[in-house]
């Protein structure tokens, strides 16, 4: 039985918990040690810290202060990990809390955050996915299930302080060239809400003043929301400081390319299972800059895909110069356009394109000047024949259920 | 036995057969005429209607005007066909010319229309693959073979005159923002090298002023590069004309996910043996503004990758605002740092990325301010182990190969 | 949270749990109920009710008195079946117990049971297997390591008095034309071992005169040792009582094709999380006698195979008429002869055939006199290329490791 | 291009084309030679040589003389290779020729060999499946079409003479067993029908008095019949004689496993493409006595599945001894009698089992007395659901169309 080493407690506040951070800085203590070759379990709360509830509102993703997240399990130290090696991570297993079979998705107000199609939903809604072992379904969103593909959105090694001063720097500058932007172009340190671990005193202090925010991916992973980093999947990790300090949250149940909704994949509270080796000097032997992995032997297989294709020309028509965001965007505009001819909102048919093992694809980014993304919609979660036919969609989808929606304030 | 109602000949120019045309424009004259149910083959050019050759030089990659591409076969009127409605095209087979069994990939010189990494590779080289059956390998990328995921890289529907209009406003307009820009936003149509099929006279004229060119996939599908539009899938076409006027060509004999060398995948000749039925009013039953289409059923299967990601911060660290195609530069050199550590050029490296069956997934565009793209590697293409192993890289690699490069002139 | 509706023990007897059963009669009594649309735990002892232990001696797997087996969990009634229902099953999810990370598999002794090469390997030996997470390996068979493709070995629902009376009549009659063979042709109802479950009195007294040995797959499915009757799949089981009765047991965390090994699988305890759904009529409308099931969306990849043929002419050279059995047993001859060649013992590789997720195919059944039977050997399980190459194998197996061996007494 | 070494017209007779025979012997002379790593195409007949007709009466099927089988191209003569080498073949590619793009499927008459079921059908039955690019269907099996896992039912080398004499020996005897028995237990010698390729005068008449049928495999690979030695494969065949000696014919579009319907998968004439290379004393380095080989990378994908389950019950309910070929049976008659209840007759459903990509498993054959077989049949083959739901079967089958059938004369 693999041991335990950090325990969330749903009940309890993980600003209570020093085993958890919510801020990127070199100076977070330690969690815990373990060695090479050692396998354990790190417990985790939802991104959220257990903000978003198990209800019928959409209030809390309007409300949540999103400084807050993510709240991170670790750092776990690795002895004998140094700065240049690759620390090796096999995700041995991960699932939910078994007080907890429970996820959310949901769309943030414009005002708060917003979402990859924000323009079009720019108000919070929410919906709670049940799981059914293995499978998913969601009171709100009716006619659809699925295996989940439960991976980490986040998962990292601690930087040192010279990456930290970069990351910082740059997206500081970042955010200046457009100061009053809504949602802002990036966040910066901010001490208030920082959880620091175990850190106190002038150590706390310091993290709180410069702990980069755990929301963008960076350099060492970090919130990559790469539905593929799925358990059973092997990972290489740059190490940046002694000890590689490895931390993990946001546990996703099932997430779709993109994670286009931002609240965000199927969210949940759960525990992974992990193994750690080094490849000492692996970073340079390999010309490691970000991390690489393999993926999982085991994920859901979802074969037949219904493809829907956009282009880099935006829905005002205007013309962009091969944006693979807007192709994309115009992609998931046109799946939504599509399922809404068998039945379903607008809203859930968004929110099946964030949750479920939906594939988004680079497909073409020289034929000038349009880019061209394809988002692979899965036919096999719906329990109906979601393809078309010289008969025309008939309207399946069982009627009587949305998502909730809350007023911005 | 399928009838063949499009024949080319390799040794003449693309120019002498009036069942060819290299622009989209309504009033390109039918160059055949099928009924919905049936089958047939058209043979193709390779996109350059024969200017590459199977040989050891650059040169021709250099020198080549694009304001000649795509030759396409077509386009094929299919009785019944209205606007509105959806043209279900079923590709039954495709394959190389029996006399002409082999295919080019190469990087466009910085000045000719460069590629997505062109300010790495700025000039011309190129790489010859032969075709084995169902099997490629090339002569200048020594110890990697695939099978061929076989595609056309370009086909679609003929627009009619007001998206035609739409489409050479819009980008006429674009081109405007930056007009000496190396290589350009767009391009323009372009009377000279136009080829407007069987046209003559003021119909002929009409399509050299006003035809569309084929570089850029549009709302009609087109040059889309879709490595997964492959033999044995089934695409649903918008009809905007009478007939409908479907064409093809520009096929690959395998590339990967943004065919992002642009000159181009594993480009050949050959022939698309395909079957058309229709959707009647199709476009507004589904909700169809670009093409949606099914995978094959039967499609190269490697499926033990090693994923490189990439986030939207570029090679001079310079932050970029959830821009995928920033991250997925990062992620393809990456890939390409990689390679190098057992044996490859640069170059070599960069080539493969574009031939083999590489997918580019857009993980994660929300996480503000960094997008993440994952590039996938299939590590079975290469006949030596390219996983990471503690005892680091070996020199595994042939040497002595490597790919023709032609200096600007 | 499902709830948990039968709980085992593992420090208990499970003669001491009335939720137990070892034989299958139409009067056992339900050890609990649910109705359609439910989904709850069972948990599970291992096949032999613990006797088989986590050390390095094959002492138990030659001493085990086989009339002890199965020990199942159940029967589950479901309110509303009645015979001539189908009942549907959901496979939600399957797993270890968390007290009982490891596995057990073993040849018997010819003279307790053998298996199908017991004449090559007639002696008890044994392996055990170490869970980590979705991954196992054994520390008795080095270089091997894979994901578990877990699945009961046996599940099915009670039979009806005429049906049971079917099988006794048909087996007792078979054992009669070979009373003395060994090991036997069939095993006949036996009283002394019999586990009726809650039964008492004259109840239990006609469960152990009557009560079908649980050994066989039957009509009603029970032990078919389907390896892909996995977590995740959907089964559909003939109903012939009210209420249905099912039960499950004999889990395991992986096996191959066959389950040649008979002792048997990666044997383990464990829990089942499942979901009841009923057909009503289901059996004459869709023709059912045996169960049919749907296979999982989610199993473990592995898709490079060396795969080995045999046919039906048997070690000594012996002629058979298409005689499945003989051909699969050559291949499999054929397998181990060939991993022996990379360091394996014949035991050893004899039991990665029964544990990992080999596949066994029926290859041609009419080519007269010969049969034609395949073994696919995953590649990716091995931690070296067990592949053929033109410099001929290596000894790539650590040496030093071998699976316990009991003689007979 | 590759060189077409062995060209067969279809509108000649087979027995006057040199480079054709229809027995094994090692004195058939090498109808062309080639070096280890060259490339080449052979073309075939079908494995009768052009008997059966695209027509629609099954009398061909009921008449045909099964001693001129099967009608081999080769063999192939490969430089350098001696006994005890493995010779390496890539099956690069393998298709139908231009001027016959259709095959057959047949059960013959029970007088004439019958096949898996003939006790079912026993009389001669055809159905002709139409070409369509990379799929398949047939007149007279509505509502099903599928890809083709196209490959040759009959590959391999020549024997030695003391191999011979083993084969003949041990199937003279055995035939000595039954020797009035219909069908027969095995086939003997017969010069009346004997194309021995090439060999003129003494030669030819020892092949005749000497040379094994082709229609068991048997070491050296032969008639083996399975579906997955597909183009796209690699097989190692052991090598006998001096020059080896491939032969190959009896393509198959497609077949299910165990080739149920004996006549046979989807039969065809056609064209091989392949590549040949050795491993010097191959065959004791590896420990190899039956061919080996790798699956194709590019193989059609139907991974949803309703998989049968059968038991060693016979029809008449009489017990057998863990007897797959029993078990094997009894999933096939139960996956019949389920597809008659969406409106197929028994034999369409019969040739759909041996036709369509269906897999049989070996999956249980320990658990005395019952061996546990499965049939895998992909759903995705049918233009109907024909899964099972609650509401019970519809007749979703075309009416109108079945298998022609002929009485036995």
């Amino acid at each position: 039985m693999p041991e335990t080493l950090i325990s969330v407690d749903l009940k309890q506040s993980p600003y209570d918990n020093p085993k958890i951070h919510n801020r990127w800085h070199p100076d977070i203590p330690m969690a815990c040690w373990v060695k090479p070759g050692d396998d354990f379990v790190l417990e985790t709360f939802d991104w959220t810290g257990g903000f978003i509830k198990n209800n019928d509102s959409a209030d809390d993703v309007r409300d949540i202060d999103l400084s807050t997240v993510h709240f991170l399990s670790g750092p776990v130290g690795v002895k004998g990990a140094e700065p240049g090696d690759l620390l090796v991570v096999d995700l041995l297993d991960i699932g939910a809390k078994d007080d907890s079979l429970w996820g959310f998705n949901g769309f943030f107000s414009k005002k708060n955050g917003g979402g990859f199609l924000t323009d079009h939903f720019p108000l919070a809604q929410k919906s709670i996915w049940d799981f059914h072992g293995m499978f998913t379904s969601s009171r709100h969103i009716p006619n659809v299930k699925f295996a989940g593909l439960i991976h980490p959105g986040l998962i990292g090694c601690l930087p040192d302080q010279k990456m930290l001063n970069m990351w910082n720097e740059r997206e500081v500058e970042f955010i200046a060239t457009q100061p009053d932007r809504v949602p802002p172009l990036a966040n910066p340190p901010f001490a208030k809400t920082t959880h620091a671990g175990a850190a106190t005193g002038d150590v706390k202090t310091k993290i709180e003043n410069e702990g980069a925010r755990t929301v963008p991916p960076r350099e060492h992973g970090g919130n990559c929301d790469i539905k593929d980093l799925s358990r059973g999947s092997k990972i290489y990790f740059p190490v940046y400081v002694d000890g590689a300090g490895l931390s993990v949250g946001d546990l996703h149940f099932s997430q779709g390319d993109g994670e286009i909704t931002f609240c965000g994949a199927i969210e949940m509270a759960g525990w992974v299972h992990m193994k750690v080796e080094l490849i000492k000097g692996g970073m340079a032997k390999y010309g490691i800059k970000n991390p690489i992995f393999k993926p999982s032997p085991i994920t859901p297989q979802y074969n037949d895909y219904l493809i829907f294709e956009g282009i880099s020309v935006d829905e005002q028509g205007k013309q962009h110069y091969l944006d693979v965001n807007v192709a994309y965007r115009q992609a998931c505009l046109n799946a939504i356009e599509y399922m809404t001819k068998f039945g379903y909102s607008r809203a859930q048919a968004y929110s099946i394109l964030g949750t479920a093992p939906v594939q988004g694809h680079i497909s073409g980014v020289v034929d000038i000047p349009n880019a061209c993304a394809t988002l692979w919609l899965p036919t096999g979660i719906f329990d109906f024949d979601i393809n078309p036919t010289a008969a025309g969609p008939q309207k399946l989808v069982t009627p009587g259920f949305d998502m909730p929606l809350s007023q911005d304030l």
